[in-house]
């Protein structure tokens, strides 16, 4: 078969993948085809954890035609009874000729067993088609997979003179309604929301996706140490808000949690909840991306201590002066050989602002 | 004639005119094409101050042919006796039936008039046509023109977070060499570079154009109230330094200025030099285009003043921390309302870096 073939079926079966993106959680967005002679016999999309893999919908719609076909799926079909069959068996039993997939499963449960059980049947392998672009759909999931943490993304609104608030706290508004209503994808795909208990008290936000059920809200994780939460915060009327504490001292926790609010205690390290045995204790409840929305204080600290996988920042063309917040006030460098560098991954304008997508480099 | 043809003859003689860009000084930077029946007679370019201007120069070229046809040139003519003989006289000699021009001169000796003696003389002149860009080659010659100040431009290095130097000073490389040599192309253009005397003494900058004449390098001029310079910085030995200062507590002026350093005088405002004054000066002096590549405190004080026309940014994809220098020391706003507002004029990739251009809007 053609290469080029190869990469545009995959292709077509990523583009299905990114259909399910954020809806899967805690599962992976997987988007398969099934190909004959050329022709697309089957689309399958993954849309919700417990329902159907994408494998299996594909198959479903290409029906007994599958058979002497090749399906092509962004992730490796798994061979383990989780809360659906094994896909590796329905691809057998439907005479499927050939398989390419995108990328391994990390998950160790499945991590090559399902190719190998696939070849074992006669079926033909290819592996590590489009496999970057595949694993950039399920950043979070691959990271929580083989790291235990989720894959933290920072969004920053930031001047061009790299100021993020005034020195009274007012930032509203830095950036244009474009940029903001693009934070929106950001939050829809993220599993928690994670901003500091400061920039609750000070600017008493919702942080919530806009027009989603509250259930379906991603949970908005709130570092405070020390439980210093304005109980008339507005974002404790919602759902899925959970507080990473340390400390009680003021006996808030009973309160809170009858409130319906998620307590969860995170031992202490410099007097501030340890970040990351917080985002080790996220990855166990399986969250898979993180979006950081705060101030310079806790974003500065999670940079410190190489937690931050990605920046997201939209930078305004204004200046906000002297004497305002910036973006980060850790680390502190003493050379320049010292300083954290960046790899561009994505430049791109809304409105008059400029987002610019960073991994950042772990040293 | 086709409104098309029109922008596309005049965007030749735009092209025309960038040749002499940062060569003219103080004049600014011309280009003419002589056009018949849609064929190109005769280019001219204004190269050097005192040498022919464009007109001349494509009339020279096209001769006797010359008659009848339409003149196209980025500056309205000249009606007035300068270093050369007044344009027009040779225009209507020639037989010329049109002339076309980008825009009017600033200069009142002759704005408007050089099209009157024109049109008074039976010739059919068009204004506008490609107005915007070719003042844009001469917005330091306009500036000065009509608000007897240059055009000034800052150049700043930052990092994704608004760093321009480390807290002990250090700022070696934030940017990557394609960017370091861009910045050739805006000191070549400008009459001078200016810089404070902390620059000079912490960084030891030369701030000069690579492989250009000593005598042609554009003035270096350093803002230093009480003449603190060191002695031993190497800009001194440098041709076309001139210091800006209000006192001389150390009486340092006279050996200064015996190893030819230029002093200008300048009244102090809040014990620095007057920096409005300053630019006053400069203009009086000439100079079209002022860069300036100082740190936060002068740059910051430029732009309290509003004195910044444009902003060349340079940013690279690395973080510097907490507690290293900003862009702007001053204005410090206590509302967002008081904002200052860029426009984006230029969005382009140097090496890693991006290289932001925007104009500053006046309040």
């Amino acid at each position: 078969m053609n290469q080029d073939f190869q990469t545009e079926f995959m292709a077509l079966a990523i583009g299905l993948a990114k259909q399910g993106l954020g809806k899967t959680k805690p599962n992976p967005s997987v988007g398969a085809v099934v190909i004959k002679n050329g022709m697309v016999l089957g689309k399958g999309v993954h849309m919700k954890a417990g329902q159907e893999h994408a494998e299996v919908l594909a198959l479903n719609e290409a029906g007994p035609d599958a058979k002497g076909a090749t399906l092509y799926v962004t992730l490796e079909p798994c061979a383990h009874h989780g809360k659906t069959p094994p896909c590796v068996d329905l691809i057998i039993s439907s005479g499927i000729k050939r398989v390419v997939v995108a990328s391994l499963d990390p998950n160790t449960q499945v991590n090559g067993k399902g190719l190998d059980v696939l070849r074992k049947n006669g079926i033909e392998v290819v592996e590590g088609v489009l496999q970057l672009q595949a694993e950039e759909l399920n950043t979070g999931f691959f990271s929580r997979m083989t790291k235990n943490l989720p894959y933290i993304r920072s969004k920053i609104a930031s001047s061009i003179d790299g100021r993020t608030s005034l020195a009274n706290g007012d930032s509203k508004w830095i950036t244009s309604e474009a940029a903001r209503n693009d934070v929106q994808q950001w939050r829809a795909r993220s599993c928690a929301i994670l901003t500091g208990v400061g920039t609750i008290n000070q600017d008493n936000p919702l942080l919530n996706v806009r027009n989603l059920a509250e259930n379906d809200q991603p949970f908005r994780v709130i570092a405070d140490t020390n439980l210093s939460i304005d109980l008339k915060s507005q974002i404790l009327k919602q759902k899925n808000i959970m507080l990473a504490y340390s400390n009680d001292p003021n006996s808030k926790a009973k309160h809170l949690e009858s409130k319906g609010v998620r307590l969860v205690n995170i031992a202490s390290k410099d007097n501030k909840v340890d970040l990351l045995l917080l985002m080790k204790r996220l990855a166990t409840f399986e969250f898979n991306e993180v979006l950081v929305e705060s101030g310079p204080t806790l974003n500065g600290q999670l940079l410190e201590l190489g937690l931050i996988d990605e920046l997201v920042i939209y930078q305004a063309p204004i200046i906000m002066g002297g004497n305002a917040n910036p973006l980060f006030h850790n680390p502190i460098f003493e050379s320049m050989e010292h300083r954290i560098t960046l790899k561009q991954k994505d430049i791109r304008q809304f409105g008059d602002d400029l987002r610019l997508i960073m991994q950042v480099n772990k040293s």
